[in-house]
């Protein structure tokens, strides 16, 4: 290899590693910190940040670029290099040029504030109390708008955040999805509200935790989850972490009370799990390993959460092993029932817990909030009325107080600004990728009911995980399936499922 | 404030942020990293060492050190400094001249092979299996050997690492002491095995280790450790380490069928603990928050796990609850003869479980072997023989495999040669400071028969945590006890609890 390139990817090592020490860091937090230690936390979270960001947008980073040919309008190299490194090279190029617009000070105070930020929220939460998170919200918004701002979108600066998700994704694009997944899914819902509710209370009966957690352990494992290569904590919101190439965490949350919301975190999170886990060992260790989008990565959790951990094809082949685990609770339940209860479609309040169905409506309140709230036309101060006034025109539901409203996601206490589209890009993205899969998979409903899942991981890993960010969203969806992104496998997805259930 | 000074406190500050990131990287391998992610977090800890020691040994530092007076010679700064401020500059003074002496790719080295090591001993452990760990700890002896030799002891390398654990301290002094408390030990042990045996066999009845773990949180907490600014996990070694100015975490490992073993370890941690969380607010955050030495560290630990732990009083209070707390195990053991089984000598295999008397021993032992190690008279070979010929010339004990011999410890896999000594240093200096409590606390016994522990715990606080490095190990020595560490307060303490005990 080049001396050039061979800095490059010295150079890129460290910034991973660094990247990933910030993230134990965080990964500390959120599971296992005592609640004290958050302000030295946020310190020493500013300074890795600091010292990731210096190195990032090193002088040394941009020479060496410049020299192998990757700069503004030839951002891929020589033609002559090896087809990964022109990858490597084309996704430092658009780091980098990200990094440098980026002023150190509001790098650092960025990740201060988000740290403070996220132990506030947990507190706000726990006591429904908004005016305690408020002050953070309000400097997070700013910060945001900020960072959107630098990025070159001073006019506009949502539509910097977004880019960071999903790269070239704008509010434009997605008032035009979002509006049309609207008006689709406001039909469907109405079809649905026309039929006889499900019945779905033996959910809510107390299932042990302890229990629970062994079920979702196993699920998790069967999937195809690694959990030599990561671990399963408790958190007061779940996530997936990456912590090196061959420690990738993630966390749930368990209420004995709503034993579907625990297991079905843990499947969605595996989902991502499977994705960073299966990087192809080429990539190991640089900026390529990596979701090469947001929309991409829920695209992963979304699918193995929904399309198949909410089929009935993966009942039938689980509802005897969660029935022998839980014989009282499940006593006079059967397959069918069972299965229509976990998609029971009702307009409720909190997001993680929410139906297919009504889910996309949740992400397009977020949406328009955070356009509002970056834009400016929103205020802070006014945001919970807002976002109550939304779930009453999107979802026809009362929101009782914050904690179950505003306060119910951790993203913004995380600075994530422009990260919720993603998830309702997931569901699109992974509707029309099970398109394409049930044509090449024709046993694939057969052989999720036998319990065996390496067929469609495998599908998977080889024709998306294993790319890690060498292939662009776009590239990915028109390659996987022959075509750009569209709604319609979404809907028809939909609507095929729950006229099945519903009958209508 | 002046310039420089601030300047110096800023860098400091910076310095101890990168040390405490990279003590959470290793209390999370130790407590729950997933196995396979050892190879990234030795780069993830190289680099990290590597970053702190460019920051700890930059030029600005030495130059700012020179410009307030604070060099060769006249470590301490401005006389008219406040005191507190010429303590600083003098420790910063002892770290960065040694730090500058230490070339950086042997820093970076020793933390990737120690994180490896440390893995591997692991394994080696529990299959008993010393060849495995032969080539790591022939690497961690060899790199061990150019610390202590870059730190200018070229002739007896070994000194050198003693310095880092007790400043000042080498094996002349070293052989010295243990060479009479040896004879001392030998002595009690005499007249104690001329005794009949004391009843100890309830001890290893099976006391389930929920409960066990409910009964060592208690008494955590009950003698002051703060687990709002820490927090107890589990590890295959006992361990306390500092993460930040408020999370000091402990750990211990429980096992049904040796309920004093687990008991014992969370006494002695807590005792580290209270030290790390005892320091003025006044050194929050600079480099004189910490240990002044690990002889003094160790005094600590030892104290609250021994002299108080280990004591009649204490027990008088915490029978009745342990008792509750197990009541069939303990149906027919009374409180004395609880206290003679918790107290029981018998040479033994394990340092961590073994009584007050051989426990002086087992050090000695490792004293000698790292001594010889270092200094190149024995081979890592031979170690292992090396140790079992020991073990039974000071202890009389058969060592059935290395698990038990000389795979025991993590000390060794860390790269902490040099530490051991700081053991039985700790419990002279104990006994030193006990003697001098009991004079000024006449109420001693009978508080801690009441569970009241703040009365010893703040005349430490007062007379030793708050102060941190601010006082050199001797300088607390003499201000505490009015005299030099002497080793007959400890056998003077040993002599009157055994006399009582086995009745000679």
């Amino acid at each position: 290899m080049n001396q050039h390139l061979k800095r490059l990817h010295d150079l890129d090592g460290e910034c991973r590693l660094l990247a990933h020490t910030a993230d134990i860091l965080n990964w500390d937090q959120e599971t296992y910190m005592p609640e004290k230690a958050v302000e030295e936390r946020s310190e020493q979270l500013a300074l890795l940040q600091g010292l990731l960001h210096d190195r990032q947008t090193s002088a040394e980073i941009g020479d060496l670029l410049s020299a192998l040919g990757s700069t503004q309008g030839t951002p891929a190299g020589d033609p002559g290099l090896p087809p990964v490194e022109r990858d490597f090279l084309r996704a430092l190029w658009r780091d980098y040029s990200k990094n440098t617009k980026l002023p150190r000070d509001l790098v650092t105070e960025f990740a201060r504030e988000t740290v403070v930020s996220q132990s506030v929220w947990q507190e706000a939460r726990k006591r429904s109390d908004f005016a305690l998170f408020k002050p953070h919200l309000a400097r997070i918004v700013e910060l945001s708008r900020q960072v959107g701002a630098a990025y070159g979108f001073a006019d506009r600066p949502y539509d910097g955040l977004l880019d960071d998700y999903e790269p070239g994704n704008g509010q434009e694009k997605l008032d035009a999805v979002f509006g049309a997944l609207r008006t689709d899914l406001v039909v469907l819902l109405g079809k649905i509200s026309s039929r006889p509710r499900v019945r779905d209370d033996f959910l809510s009966r107390p299932f042990p935790i302890a229990g629970q957690d062994a079920f979702a352990r196993r699920v998790a494992a069967d999937i195809g989850y690694d959990f030599g290569r990561g671990r399963l904590d408790l958190t007061a919101h779940p996530f997936t972490t990456t912590l090196g190439s061959d420690d990738v965490r993630i966390t749930t949350r368990y209420d004995e009370r709503a034993m579907a919301g625990g297991l079905f975190s843990v499947i969605h999170e595996a989902g991502h799990g499977l994705y960073e886990q299966g990087f192809d060992p080429e990539i190991r260790g640089s900026l390529l390993a990596d979701g090469t989008s947001m929309g991409i990565h829920e695209s992963q959790s979304r699918f193995w959460e929904n399309v198949i951990g909410r089929s009935l094809p993966f009942w039938s082949h689980y509802f005897p092993i969660l029935k022998d685990a839980f014989p009282s609770q499940l006593a006079d339940v059967g397959l069918e029932e069972f299965y229509r209860a976990i998609n029971a479609v009702t307009p409720s309040l909190i997001r993680t817990e929410s139906d297919e169905v009504t889910y996309g409506l949740h992400i397009i309140l977020r949406y328009r909030l955070e356009k509002e709230l970056i834009g400016g036309t929103l205020s802070v101060e006014d945001a919970p009325a807002a976002w109550n006034a939304a779930m009453r025109e999107l979802l026809g539901v009362e929101v009782p107080d914050d904690a179950s409203g505003i306060l119910q996601d951790v993203h913004w206490a995380g600075g994530l600004f422009g990260y919720f589209p993603s998830y309702a890009l997931g569901n699109l993205y992974g509707a029309q990728f099970y398109a394409t899969m049930r044509r090449d998979l024709p046993a694939l409903d057969s052989d999720v009911a036998s319990g065996r899942f390496s067929p469609s991981l495998g599908w998977l890993r080889d024709r998306i995980h294993r790319f890690g960010r060498r292939c662009e969203p776009g590239e990915i969806c028109e390659r996987v399936t022959g075509g750009p992104l569209e709604a319609r496998f979404f809907v028809d997805y939909l609507n095929a499922k729950y006229r099945d259930i519903y009958g209508f």
